[in-house]
């Protein structure tokens, strides 16, 4: 799988995660269908959008592909349709939600790259991207975001978002260096709980 | 009337329905003259700035065009002014509310068309332009937004610039799809009220 | 010194005193190191941030600029370290806000203007600037902004932002307009206490 293909795989697969997260808590807070679907979306592009913006990559690709509004879509409705499953799932938000931390902190560094900014850029619009989302469902949901609690979270995306970057200065393989930095962030989150 | 004036117009009288709309609502929490103009011109202009940072049209128009920051300023003076006037409305707030969102929604996804964008982004940044001054009132103010209750309010704002996109991809006139998009969106709303 | 020089230098210490200012805030809600720093490098260019996207400068200095990050994790640092030294500052965070309110006021407009944008772009991006780091910090720890309440906050920004920019149009020297607007906006901000 080449660079481009698997940054496009992974991107979807955390707007899936994170959207799964968003879905999940607008539900508990008894919003209509619509409302799960609207949170699902914002919740998953939100942190891509907020990158897109600070690298100039308007319009951002969270609102022209519809392959992230598809797949944000098909999670809301999962979530709705599919309530037994998701719920037996122990703690499925704060699953998805780390699933989605590690996949969007390593595609929002590697975007940035590919936009040719620098590696403080790279880094930083990592964790934007990565905590983004989460930031924009709590803010919404008017409670105070996770990030700000005693928890391993934006240090997570830091983590994941540096392997990437300093992976790609070193010359690793790229698919080598995308899988070390996503699990390194994943452990790191899920393993803080 | 050509389709720029039109343009221009409805989003101006937009701007003086959310300016209201905030004016009211930062009045009623007791702010002064000068956090009554700030939070109008904020709400009237938050959604069309977010819409333009979308689109890459900075600096936003709502800062470089004068003629929004003397509308958002002329009706938040009257809110402070003619308050007797203001209260006669029933629900004030809540009809200026549902007024500006037909109008945004309408004149967001015409922007984000004009600006040369497919359907999903003008739809999407319809609703963004529509929502977005209401939820930056929220959030300012600390409440639950409320697009996040259970009423029609996105997805309202949803069918007018669906309407709006559709209508042009139809080939229907300029303005005869506008009023219709503006009127579906306007009545949805505030008859789920 | 020339101007930009002038600019570079004042925005620095705009940082610090506002990661100071979020430094505190966040150590008073009980976060640990990582959420010290990470809150603090959010309120120091989170206004800096809003004003790049609105006037085009993507990335945004305050990601791309390593000393913009350094700065504020020093201040950061410092306020973890110094415990006894920053307690003793009667109100620090109030004290250090109103001097990052003015230097942001100043610093947002001039680099408004430097990108050749007109006066109300400018005026407006100034007190964007100065607030929107406090703002961002208020809707992050959940409570109502500053800007909300019954004192003079954005309107001392006006004021500093409107100085500089007059007096570039008057053509008053550069160092001179600014440590007048400056001082302005942060004996309106610090008398009105």
């Amino acid at each position: 799988m080449n660079d481009h293909r698997l940054f496009t795989t992974l991107d979807l697969a955390g707007t899936f995660a994170f959207a799964i997260s968003g879905a999940v808590a607008a539900r508990d807070r008894g919003l209509d269908w619509f409302g799960v679907v609207a949170i699902a979306f914002t919740v998953a592009c939100g942190g891509g959008v907020l990158r897109d913006l600070c690298i100039g990559a308007v319009p951002p690709a969270g609102l022209t592909d519809w392959r992230y509004l598809a797949v944000a879509m098909a999670a809301a409705l999962m979530t709705i349709a599919a309530n037994t499953l998701v719920v037996r799932l122990a703690h499925p938000v704060i699953l998805f939600d780390a699933i989605g931390l590690g996949l969007f902190a390593v595609t929002g560094a590697q975007k940035a790259m590919i936009f040719g900014h620098n590696a403080e850029v790279a880094v930083l619009l990592g964790i934007v991207t990565a905590v983004g989302g989460g930031l924009v469902r709590d803010v919404l949901l008017n409670r105070v975001p996770v990030i700000l609690q005693r928890e391993i979270y934006a240090s997570a995306a830091l983590v994941g978002a540096s392997f990437e970057v300093v992976g790609e200065r070193l010359g690793w393989l790229s698919s080598g260096r995308t899988w070390v930095a996503l699990a390194a962030c994943f452990a790191l989150r899920y393993l803080s709980l």
